[in-house]
């Protein structure tokens, strides 16, 4: 209270009219010994509290420290441990009625995890087993470093459709093996690092700019890409086999991923789909393969674990720039769906995913698979939510996904070696035919047509331009939706309810009505150098149709502006300028200007550019009104 | 009203507490009758309407059509070519009186606009004629198509050091000179078409986002950059010839345009000051040109009227990019100069500058100069100063100012040819350094931290990089920085003033109280995708917060979240999303969560996606705490 300008404080009289709306009797009492409040300054900062504080909010708005206060240094190295490790955090009490709950989803999620990564590692372009590599260390890794409980970690097919676009552009996967596969590792370390600088910076707030609208429209257009790309395969395929076979399984795997989606209860059916599919179709491939020549078919598969790729990064040359951006578009994409998924299925159980060790997680993750021959990985969406209906508990199911992945490797892979490609362009069409999410872009539309068009943007963008691209300029446009939102903010008239201290609207309130002698303007914005013209072009105008009705209708002239300013968020130095030059014009005109309600930064910085004077500030627009009203009366 | 959801009306019993605060004796009835008000949705336009409206907002907030309404087809046409040629309007009520005064102010203009022109087309690296042929055609076109009174047209120091620096990093205009010229003229030709295409286009809110922070620190770091360019050439003389003679002139010329400044009736004195300095200094070389040698001077100029220039655009060819790009630079910098000027005079004669119209005569004028071996010209701050200060009353003066350069350009010519080159950086040197306004960065330091920053970013960037990536990384600042105040805004919370219906920060009012068992948060800004997620995690970290806090201070429960959305001034797909997931994760936790006066758009928005629950919307928070307080209470 102490830096408060000056304390205007007296007494008026204010007389209610005490009319009957709506049928409710209202009895105000008709005179009401009304005070006038005055506007106070925000308490004061220095310079570097006020940076702090700034600074605190936009990389720490989650108080990570907020655990370690008050603790002795020992409580405090446990809880640094338990923070890069959650696993010790949760791991004390774990018990058998988890693990058991944990061994069922981990063995779910694997019968989803080896079809799907086999598939989307053709996704990339990759060798079918780096899929299975990717399924192994990753989700090991995870366990250790993750915080959220129901993420099932592996290739996903987003990530994976981007890498094999981005890279194949430039570099083909048939021609040149072993080049590709370098990049591919080191675009995933790329990935890793950036995603882990992300989280270290605390820069989490990258990721906010990549809206649900955008990625409504990305994934629908990735979605066609691939399934383009896949049915061209397989039709040259169904030319060979007999049509009648591959149609009911296609159907089966179509139709049981979608209802799976709708009844979690059914979880298990799309579940097993994949892998039921995948038995199926190698047993029959097997059967007939005397008859039938000329299948794609997987092949031979090499057994055994992971073998180490640090050999394969590749740190100089001219496919590095590629390797980077291929990195930092993968990164930032599986960074999105990881958190995002996390998150979900946080709030579902009520914990908290922390997004920036999040960041540092999977960044973490994807550094250390990118030396162990696998590829960018994240939370999937499909799986964890399997893995969520399965009952998972803890991050153990993902420890029993690698296991079983493990025994895969080791033993299981001369399984595959007649499991025909085209069951694996199947697994992948459904998958992606899932992202078509054309309910969610039908929402957007009825909802707020510039979503929409943000949606719409990044759609074509990636179906016709290319994937980076698509993404910019779906980002762009949500940009420029903010920009244009401050750039042309509303602007309203307000009037009072009768009986009321309430201003409202006059075009949304029809019971409000305008105070004669008074226009009350609210402003819908901050003011900014970007608006500050067009709000002041604006305001004048609203004075001069006021001023015109006013001359119309032969009411009594108008003498004084109110700006309600309790939404002018934020100001800076050229909107200052507007609003001391907008007074200063009003004044040439015998008006006066009043503001009402700034909040506490603008109110800081009128009052530290010398603009406030005596009387031209008030609480409320209905003290503002009684007051100014009150001083117009002859004094008795 | 007819849409409205449901319309909530009822009476609750309210008791005021009569506190005595301040001293002031506030006796409001023990119980008032109180009516809860519902909240209403906008009135209803269909999608083409709403699009209309925003476009209109958009493109036409002057509503330029407003004058046509109503009129004879006749009458229509006379009022569309005044607009056209504004000269028209005011060309009718024309007499001797305005004439006299225009004459005046228009001579003293073109004692400055002579002088200077030759030295700004020296700082485009230009020859010297080509700055008296650019003071004569624009001024010309200026006052038969531009709205100000006021504007001084001609060459101005930004648009010809941007010219002048970005053209030679590319061609020497030493050793191509027609090479360089061509280059200027098609500059300026796309500088116009660039100018013009925005006026026609109403696309003036572009120049919005050059800020008056970014403007500051870019102009300090052209002058210092030509400065040191003419500081190099000036000390290079100095060598040659006596001290003595030099520095009592540039003191004098440097003293007397500072003091102008500050007072506007000494401004002859500024105006005089380079036409003196020209004619002394072009004396004395004259005088002693038999003693000394080497002083370099302007030497033969050619007489007579500008040549057409038509064949010396350059429309195809290596450097046609770097004349498209140099010309959108210098337009859009001399744009917001002449705009910016303009209105500032006319503010100060309470006329309308209609800036799209100017952008476009501008535009027109710049296109039609490159003709006439003109290049880039705008309104000059100083010489349109000179001009309102010297009585100019309209266009006429720019009349003038054309008519005594065209005297100059036919008959006076020679008398230049003693000039030393010297005295026209001089010339530059006082013109460039008027434009480091510290006062005003201090004055952006003290008020708006992050606009400081603006203008450092763009000091810098222009002293050590570039011109336009200088430019561009200050307007990204300012983007980031209206970026930035959406993507982590201010949460507060809000106690009750008492005795009263306001609701106020409890950190800022310390007369405001907690209301018990609710907790009342305010959001400063619209709910984007791009902050929903910090959003959701601040609210919830307030409500824990809220809650550790009851639980030691031992107060009743908290059983009520209202936020009051005043401020939430737009909100997107994500953001209802966010504030549906928030409602269900407070119900969880056996919290009530109400929203109190959503914006109009706000509240379509929610209405459309159907989250407006029954009991949840309110209008005022008083009218939400009374009617919610009141359900608690057992009914007797």
């Amino acid at each position: 209270m102490g830096v408060t300008s000056d304390r205007v404080e007296y007494v008026c009289r204010y007389g209610g009219n005490g009319t009957t709306t709506s049928g409710v009797n209202v009895s105000i009492a008709a005179e009401v010994t009304m005070e006038i409040h005055s506007v106070c300054l925000p308490p004061k900062e220095s310079t570097f509290q006020k940076l702090k504080h700034r600074l605190s909010e936009i990389f720490f708005p989650d108080d990570p420290l907020y655990r370690f206060k008050d603790q002795t240094w020992c409580k405090k190295l446990v809880l640094g441990l338990q923070f890069l490790f959650p696993i010790l955090q949760w791991g004390s009490h774990y018990d058998l009625n988890l693990f058991k709950s944990d061994v069922v989803s981990g063995l779910t999620i694997a019968s989803l995890a080896i079809p799907q990564g086999i598939s989307y590692a053709q996704l990339a372009n990759l060798p079918p087993i780096i899929g299975l590599y990717s399924s192994f260390v990753p989700p090991l890794m995870y366990s250790l470093l993750g915080s959220s409980r129901h993420l099932a970690v592996g290739p996903v097919s987003i990530a994976s459709l981007v890498m094999g676009t981005m890279l194949s552009e430039k570099v083909s996967p048939v021609q040149h093996p072993t080049l590709y596969l370098k990049l591919a590792f080191t675009a995933t370390f790329f990935a890793g690092l950036f995603q882990a600088s992300l989280g270290f910076l605390r820069l989490g707030l990258v990721i906010d700019f990549l809206s649900k609208a955008t990625l409504v429209g990305f994934m629908a257009g990735a979605a066609i890409i691939v399934s383009l790309q896949q049915l061209k395969g397989l039709l040259g395929i169904v030319h060979f086999t007999t049509k009648m076979q591959l149609i009911p399984v296609l159907t089966s795997v179509f139709h049981h991923t979608k209802e799976s989606m709708k009844k979690p209860k059914l979880f298990w059916i799309s579940a097993a789909a994949p892998l039921t599919s995948v038995i199926l179709s190698t047993l029959l491939v097997f059967l007939i393969k005397s008859k039938v020549h000329g299948i794609s078919i997987i092949g031979h598969l090499q057994k055994g674990l992971n073998p180490t790729s640090t050999n394969m990064l590749y740190f100089n040359g001219q496919y590095l720039a590629l390797a980077i951006k291929t990195g930092i578009v993968t990164g930032i994409l599986s960074l999105t769906e990881g958190i995002a998924v996390g998150r979900t299925f946080a709030s579902l159980k009520n914990y908290q995913v922390d997004g920036n060790k999040e960041m540092m997680a999977i960044g973490l993750m994807n550094m250390a698979s990118s030396c162990t021959s696998c590829y960018v990985t994240t939370g999937s969406f499909s799986r964890s939510a399997v893995n969520y209906n399965a009952g998972a508990q803890t991050a153990v199911s993902n420890i029993v996904l690698a296991g079983t992945v493990l025994v895969t490797l080791l033993f299981l892979m001369p399984l595959f070696y007649y499991t025909p490609n085209v069951i694996l362009a199947a697994i992948i069409i459904t998958a992606v035919i899932g992202l078509i999410d054309y309910k969610a872009a039908y929402k957007l539309w009825k909802v707020d047509k510039l979503d929409f068009l943000a949606c719409i943007c990044s759609f074509f963008g990636v179906l016709f331009i290319s994937v980076p691209l698509g993404l910019g300029i779906a980002v762009g446009v949500s940009v420029v939706k903010i920009l244009l939102h401050v750039t042309r903010p509303n602007t309203l008239v307000l009037g009072n309810i009768p009986a009321t201290q309430i201003y409202q609207s006059l075009n949304r309130y029809k019971e409000a009505s305008r105070v004669p002698s008074f226009l009350i303007l609210a402003i819908e914005s901050p003011i900014y150098f970007a608006n500050s013209t067009y709000l002041q072009e604006r305001l004048l105008r609203w004075v001069q149709e006021e001023e015109e009705r006013i001359k119309a209708n032969h009411e009594s002239t108008l003498k004084c502006i109110i700006i309600d300013m309790t939404s002018v968020t934020a100001i800076d130095t050229s909107g200052i300028d507007m609003v001391c030059e907008l007074k200063k014009m009003l004044e040439k005109r015998s008006l006066v200007l009043v503001l009402v309600n700034p909040v506490g930064s603008v109110m800081e910085k009128m009052h530290r550019s010398n603009f406030l004077g005596t009387n031209s500030l008030f609480l409320t627009v209905g003290e503002a009104v009684a007051d100014i009203s009150a001083s117009w009366k002859p004094q008795p």
